[in-house]
């Protein structure tokens, strides 16, 4: 059994089933009864985040793949703690300005505030983020249905290609080097999506972990299949340049992770109204798939009609 | 400037101060709008705990810790999220049986549950926990009176007794050696003390940092001194023992902290109601000195009536 498998074997059944709240399989909890949705997530260096030379791009990574949970769910985030564990070499003074100023800038952008936290003195350089944020529903996970289009929101696989310049496993030219470094560290959320997605979506999730991953995560308790089709999978025209370029191949970049993209299923029927938020909002809504019963097996199409493997699958840390 | 002073400089600014919320200041986040209160704590191994020998005793100190925090302000606590960093040693299926169960035990005696958090892999083994209440209303820092008396629940000092013979640095007989060690990891929260709190109290926190540290952190922004007297400070009958055969003196163990006790003030007049709902209750509650005007300065008065000296002051890690 996976070790994570047993955290949440010994610790779900302390969980309070019968109060509109969600157990321990989703990435949010819901008091149904307070309209109160809240996230916690703990970052480590290393294993969540990397380089932390540039602390104002590592916090708003952190914090923006916190805030994320909701988001996908339907749920503006309203306000975050922080509890950073670190030492004098990791909390200088011109670091905490760092931190400070794009803590700043994040709360501008997606009008959410500080509201407390802890430090404490630890060698190992973490931080766990609570989000918190009010709703009457949220989209749940495990609420597909048979025939569901699968979508997902913007680009896949920018962030990865960020880590990979970052870890110094492929280099690029400048440009290039920023932008994929920027989107490993500030993902595109999808906060203008929030409101419409109760109109659409059966079921949600966020990115964080890969595509194949989290869309594993998103109907794991449902008997069902999906197929996915490589060709319709978005990813940017720079991404695109490299994979025309052979420097990556396109299935090694879209379940990687750190993508914070919305991955949602939807009914048929919702085809036009999913196109017309996508235009009018500006946001990029890709179909790339299909949900079916779990006769099918589930399947990653190519370009070439072919059924392909997928490795990296990410990994699991919630409980 | 002490280094998490640093800290709350530069992020205090971030929060929404006109919105019925607390600033960095207290120990806990109140959204008035919402009846919402949260605690965010992070414990670390070696700082905030020992001996994860026995993990079930741990897991109870640190998440009586956190509700501590809602308790002291007149909330009730709902539920709490964990978030883990440890390894392969330290959660391992026995120590996760041992928690679970810990846990389970918790969550009866104060009607808590588990809603979530998240385990990530670190070498170095921490929580943190988040704890949320709903109140129409919480007793505030900041909020004492001049000539209000001082007052403290339970007894002081028996929790740093147990740490000391936790760290091998006192030797008692193992009756003795049980009970401090029990009082160290499962400090007496009184909870039904909650929804009385408000009848009487001006200001209140939990001691948690040390008497003084605590008394200081809960007048901070007043200018007040105060008087507390040396033989009022309760203690129990054991470390009464302790200080008579003069093993430790009594000045030495009551401000050391983690006693998780309550230290409120309240008006002269509120007296006679306090011995009531403390017989009524069965909760020890002493008076132990009074708050000044700031021309007077702050004093502890020992038996012989003279003015002693306090070192140790806690530490400080909140922001």
């Amino acid at each position: 059994m996976h070790e994570f498998e047993l955290i949440k074997k010994y610790l779900s059944k302390l969980t309070y089933k019968n109060h509109g709240s969600l157990n321990l399989n989703d990435d949010v909890f819901f008091d149904k009864s307070k309209n109160l949705v809240i996230s916690v997530d703990t970052y480590i260096n290393g294993i969540h985040f990397t380089n932390f030379k540039k602390p104002e791009l590592v916090i708003k990574k952190i914090l923006r793949s916190s805030i994320s949970d909701l988001i996908c769910k339907g749920v503006s985030p309203k306000y975050y703690f922080i509890s950073g564990s670190g030492n004098k070499t990791t909390f200088t003074k011109k670091n905490l300005f760092k931190i400070s100023k794009s803590l700043k800038e994040e709360q501008n952008r997606y009008s959410i505030y500080l509201s407390g936290g802890d430090t404490v003195f630890s060698k190992k350089l973490s931080f766990t983020i609570t989000s918190v944020g009010f709703s009457k529903k949220i989209v749940f996970r495990n609420k597909a249905k048979i025939n569901d289009d699968i979508y997902v929101t913007g680009n896949l696989g920018d962030s990865y290609i960020g880590l990979k310049i970052l870890k110094k496993k492929i280099k690029l030219n400048k440009n290039l080097n920023n932008y994929f470094i920027k989107k490993y560290f500030c993902p595109d959320l999808r906060i203008d999506l929030t409101k419409k997605i109760f109109s659409f979506a059966n079921t949600s999730i966020d990115i964080s972990d890969g595509l194949i991953t989290d869309l594993e995560k998103m109907i794991n308790k449902q008997k069902f299949s999906y197929k996915l089709y490589l060709k319709d999978i978005p990813i940017s025209k720079k991404l695109k340049k490299l994979v025309n370029l052979k420097i990556v191949k396109k299935i090694s970049c879209i379940s990687q992770g750190d993508d914070y993209q919305i991955l949602f299923t939807a009914s048929q029927s919702k085809s036009r109204i999913i196109n017309k938020i996508s235009k009018s909002l500006g946001i990029k809504i890709s179909k790339i798939g299909k949900i079916y019963a779990h006769k099918h097996k589930s399947q990653i199409i190519d370009e070439n009609n072919e059924k392909i493997p997928l490795k990296s699958k990410g990994y699991f840390h919630k409980f």
